[in-house]
């Protein structure tokens, strides 16, 4: 009956939310400012996917008595993060006769959320939507930021928009039917937050890289409240990318290289991310003489995450990428760097050949 | 080189922007702060169809020739708004490699307009947009308020958002080349600002309908510019469509349940909205007594718009399109009602009785 749980709001005015975080939020009450508060209608529907829908549909669904509940399951897969998949829950909606003031809530992972968000987004121009994250990655990421879409056979994410959810649920109870491999992607993103903003957040995650990797409770509650403040910080700070914001794309623009060059979901966005990462810390002038490089090597290696580029992609692979990356404006290669351990900027300011220099330190 | 023209400001804080409204526009030079300035970056992409292309694009790209300009030609008419021409568009910006500082143009009506800006709100989650509308619906129905969008199998404009274009420019002498029948769909929305917001506006109408019919250059501007003012007014204080701008859809919920039970593209929208536009007067008890009926009628004959609803369409056909009217909320029917001349609410304060004399008066 706890209603205990960390709480993480985002302030970005009338569209303002609350993160909720607690070890098992779902087997307890939730407070009606978290979730009934949210909903302004009388209809909710639940999209999620076929697997997590057996491992949590019921539990989320206990809450949600006092609605008319509609579900829509999807196929499991980012392969599935299409306007197809899009246009059939909008079907769904359409069919279920849901009007305006529906809200639609997303139970499940990144692709849920991010087809949920833009569903909710695009409905009859506009409906309410709630977050209910079940991964690491998912918690962390996109709780926060309001970034939703889907994907075009030319390029991830293309068709989008920006959607603050109401309220996000994160309940890390789910983490525990995560696969390593996808825990580990999610690591890879909070260790992110430490390099660009908090080395303090950096060091912790050193201290605590075991009890994490086996998963405790509570030091997963204290990671994911901090990676979402951190990510709320810079969010508040410039909705919709137009500068700032773009300090969380360290690692990115080298990481979709890898992602694209070995074909999108051979290496999870986090792992791509983690090598990426590595990369703009070599790359980072100011860092020269520090331990950070050898540092992030030895947390990102305490979660078994990738420390090299794939086997054979050579420089001229990662440049072809690179210069088509969305992030870039014009033709020109941006990158974020570090200034120093918890402080990124975005810039053109660095040599080429330095960035080659990273390069054939790989033997790329 | 003239740069007389009538502008008419949106206000909406830091999305505001200016409607241009000229007899020849595109004949003549146009001032940096309608169009230059509104573009961002160096390239711009004009989306318009096979009609409308070989009529005005080269007229329209005499103006760009200090960017580079990409143009996407997509097939005529309301069939071709859907997904998969959205799909088509963003295929489209993607294969010219264009990134988010490019600015579309939407270059035609009404159809033309919703799909061009809903792929601005969406490729890579918001470009820029310009509008150029070419027919008298999309001039002063599209032209303000943001709504774009596509259809769906199941409904009307059931996927979109709400996006504010930073520019709309329109040449009345676009209207030389209008079909009649489109011509006189456009003033029945004219004719519609009159009777909500107006009453001196719709006596002005009266008194000038027949100059109007000629399409007189001057008349025209008059009219798109007064129409522009008076839905800008009520969409500054209701951008999103939460209260005041439902009165903008006064006579759509019966002109929908026509143009659904015709099938759509049989009526036209604005003849629809003209017969439905008698049906709301008619159920205003407000004016009972007066003669707006009579006063409405004639302006719209004048147009050669239809006065009564389609042969053979029941009572019973109205009532099924009118309950999944998504201008409903939940299954109770809100219909938009003249007060007086001039004066609109939105009300379910009415008796069935008198909607059901409204059907029996037309014999429906």
């Amino acid at each position: 009956m706890s209603h205990n749980a960390t709480v993480v709001p985002v302030a970005l005015g009338d569209r303002s939310y609350p993160i909720v975080i607690s070890t098992h939020l779902l087997a307890n009450d939730i407070r009606h400012d978290w979730l009934a508060d949210k909903i302004q209608g009388d209809a909710v529907c639940i999209v999620t996917n076929e697997t997590i829908a057996p491992l949590y549909l019921d539990a989320l669904k206990r809450h949600l008595t006092a609605y008319q509940v509609h579900e829509i399951i999807l196929p499991d897969g980012e392969a599935f993060k299409n306007l197809d998949t899009l246009n059939r829950i909008i079907d769904g909606l359409l069919e279920k006769g849901l009007n305006r003031r529906v809200c639609l809530i997303a139970l499940g992972g990144g692709v849920i959320g991010d087809m949920t968000g833009f569903a909710a987004a695009t409905y009859q121009r506009g409906v309410d939507f709630i977050q209910v994250p079940t991964t690491l990655l998912s918690q962390v990421d996109s709780s926060v930021g309001g970034k939703t879409g889907v994907n075009h056979p030319r390029g991830k994410n293309m068709i989008g928009a920006f959607k603050q959810p109401r309220s996000v649920l994160i309940d890390t109870a789910s983490l525990s039917t995560l696969p390593d491999r996808e825990f580990a992607a999610g690591m890879a993103e909070v260790i992110k937050y430490g390099l660009i903003w908090d080395a303090d957040f950096f060091e912790w995650l050193e201290s605590h890289a075991t009890l994490l990797q086996q998963r405790d409770a509570s030091a997963l509650v204290a990671v994911i409240a901090r990676s979402c403040e951190i990510k709320a910080k810079v969010v508040a700070a410039d909705e919709t990318e137009q500068g700032i914001r773009a300090i969380l794309n360290l690692g990115h623009t080298f990481g979709h290289a890898i992602e694209a060059h070995m074909g999108y979901g051979q290496w999870l966005h986090g792992e791509a991310v983690a090598v990426g990462m590595l990369m703009a810390v070599r790359m980072s002038a100011g860092l020269d003489g520090t331990d950070v490089y050898d540092r992030l090597s030895r947390l990102l290696a305490a979660f078994d995450l990738p420390l090299l580029p794939p086997a054979g992609m050579t420089k001229a692979n990662f440049l072809t990428y690179m210069a088509v990356d969305k992030k870039n404006i014009t033709q020109h290669i941006r990158l974020v760097l570090l200034t120093s351990l918890g402080d990124a900027e975005v810039t053109s300011d660095y040599s080429a050949e330095r960035l080659s220099q990273v390069f054939d330190f790989y033997n790329a």
